[in-house]
């Protein structure tokens, strides 16, 4: 498996790292970025995935998220991946829209030619990457947890619901909670996996929460001033698929707050010290 | 007096603003960010000129700075100019290198044509950018401090040292200590000011308190692994000339710390919680 460094920067007392390699999963190179804190020698510490928005690289939470200081203090690896396969060869929407293809990866494995090939984010987030960074980075992979925003608050939940034990700790910011009953959704799911509905439960929070699978709890933050609340996230069918199945959920509406960096910033250390208390138990 | 919003964002509890005018000084439009913090109705708050390095416009500091949850916490607003002239007409780098012309106002007013009819950056930090704040935002400006990084932190110590008092605190990352003694500051000093280096002496912190300006105290941040400490940025001019001076200063050598914003952030908390133990007193 290659694996390159593409930058190393030292921060917060620890080391923030940009990595690129060779995925199979996507059979693309891929870049990612890693912050390590600081550790004894020979430590292992917990780990937290971070998956990003629409439009989104490894580089916008990298720059703009404001993990690092609380990462520092509590001890915790972050991973943020890419949000799709990139490259020459790898098949963008048709129209150069901003919400499929390139950037819009939507964490699934898709089905539907001409995105079948390289469209297998799912697969890379799930088991490939993970490895990967298992192979070069002192992760204690017992203690994982994954946080996301938007699209990749969406990945986070359902690749936590898909797996429930596997991730200590769950949560995400604005998230597409529910890609069957929105626009971004419709047309993600619709184009990867095709027009089979069936197929597309897998890759909804609410429809698996609905079908029986359960978390300890999670944790999600909302802007009040999000334009993508009313029409894309529907944060309140999160709530009802909770509520009606029992499953224990932190859900705080922000007022004020949007769907920008300046929101993700302000709550990242919320949500660091929510996973480190799950994650150090 | 021209001033127009182009985007705020809420953010740790506070308004996250940047703001564009028609400035009188550098005859152009000039951008720049103004971080809010929560605060009591009608109270007036301590304000932090940040000044930029090479290259950068407001946002890289408003983006990358991670200064928000400290100003937040601490009750600072925080201001962030461009760091030239910019728009039709301004003159830039006959070759378009980075150091010289647009992005490198390096704070001065320009003598020299084609230059000193826009480049009088120092007049728009001193005296139109304040007034312009203060007639818009909380600001108390009895209560000011100033830092920069690079370039502006080269801006931030003599913009002090010309006036002592004005700011009540003064603190750097990575400042170009003496202009008068490196490649930057040589080209820069030259191009705006000309071959008479008396004219020069007044923009080299060095220079000023060899000269007798002296300040209350001082803080400077400086990483070991930045790539311009030995040929451009020479700390021990500035070691050396407050220990001949007798100027009190605190310059701190951080191991493993290169001049990007990974090193900013780092120390971004520790410099505001020292503006504001001055500033609150």
């Amino acid at each position: 498996m290659t694996f390159e460094t593409v930058s190393t920067n030292t921060a917060f007392g620890g080391v923030q790292g940009v990595y690129k390699h060779h995925s199979t999963a996507t059979g693309t190179d891929m870049t990612f970025s890693v912050y390590v804190p600081p550790h004894a020698a020979g430590a292992k510490l917990p780990v937290v995935w971070y998956l990003s928005g629409l439009t989104c690289t490894h580089a916008n939470v990298t720059e703009k998220g404001e993990f690092r200081r609380a990462c520092s203090e509590l001890g915790l690896i972050f991973v943020a991946p890419d949000t799709s396969p990139r490259g020459e060869g790898v098949p963008d929407d048709p129209d150069g829209a901003y919400d499929f293809g390139l950037g819009a990866g939507f964490y699934v494995n898709a089905l539907v030619e001409p995105f079948a090939e390289h469209y297998r984010m799912r697969g890379y987030i799930e088991s490939e990457l993970p490895r990967l960074v298992a192979e070069h980075f002192p992760v204690d992979m017992e203690r994982q947890g994954i946080m996301g925003h938007s699209m990749g608050g969406h990945g986070a939940l359902t690749l936590s619901l898909r797996d429930p034990g596997k991730y200590k700790a769950t949560s995400a910011f604005a998230p597409i909670v529910s890609p069957l009953n929105c626009p971004w959704g419709e047309k993600a799911l619709g184009g990867y996996l095709g027009p089979d509905r069936e197929t597309w439960a897998e890759y909804d929070a609410c429809a698996l929460i609905a079908a029986g699978a359960r978390l300890p709890d999670l944790l999600v933050d909302q802007g009040e001033a999000d334009n993508f609340l009313t029409d894309q996230l529907k944060t309140h069918l999160l709530v009802e698929a909770c509520e009606a199945a029992g499953q224990k959920a932190t859900i705080r509406m922000q007022p004020g707050y949007d769907h920008s960096y300046y929101f993700i910033s302000t709550f990242m250390a919320d949500h660091l010290e929510w996973h480190a208390a799950r994650l150090k138990a």
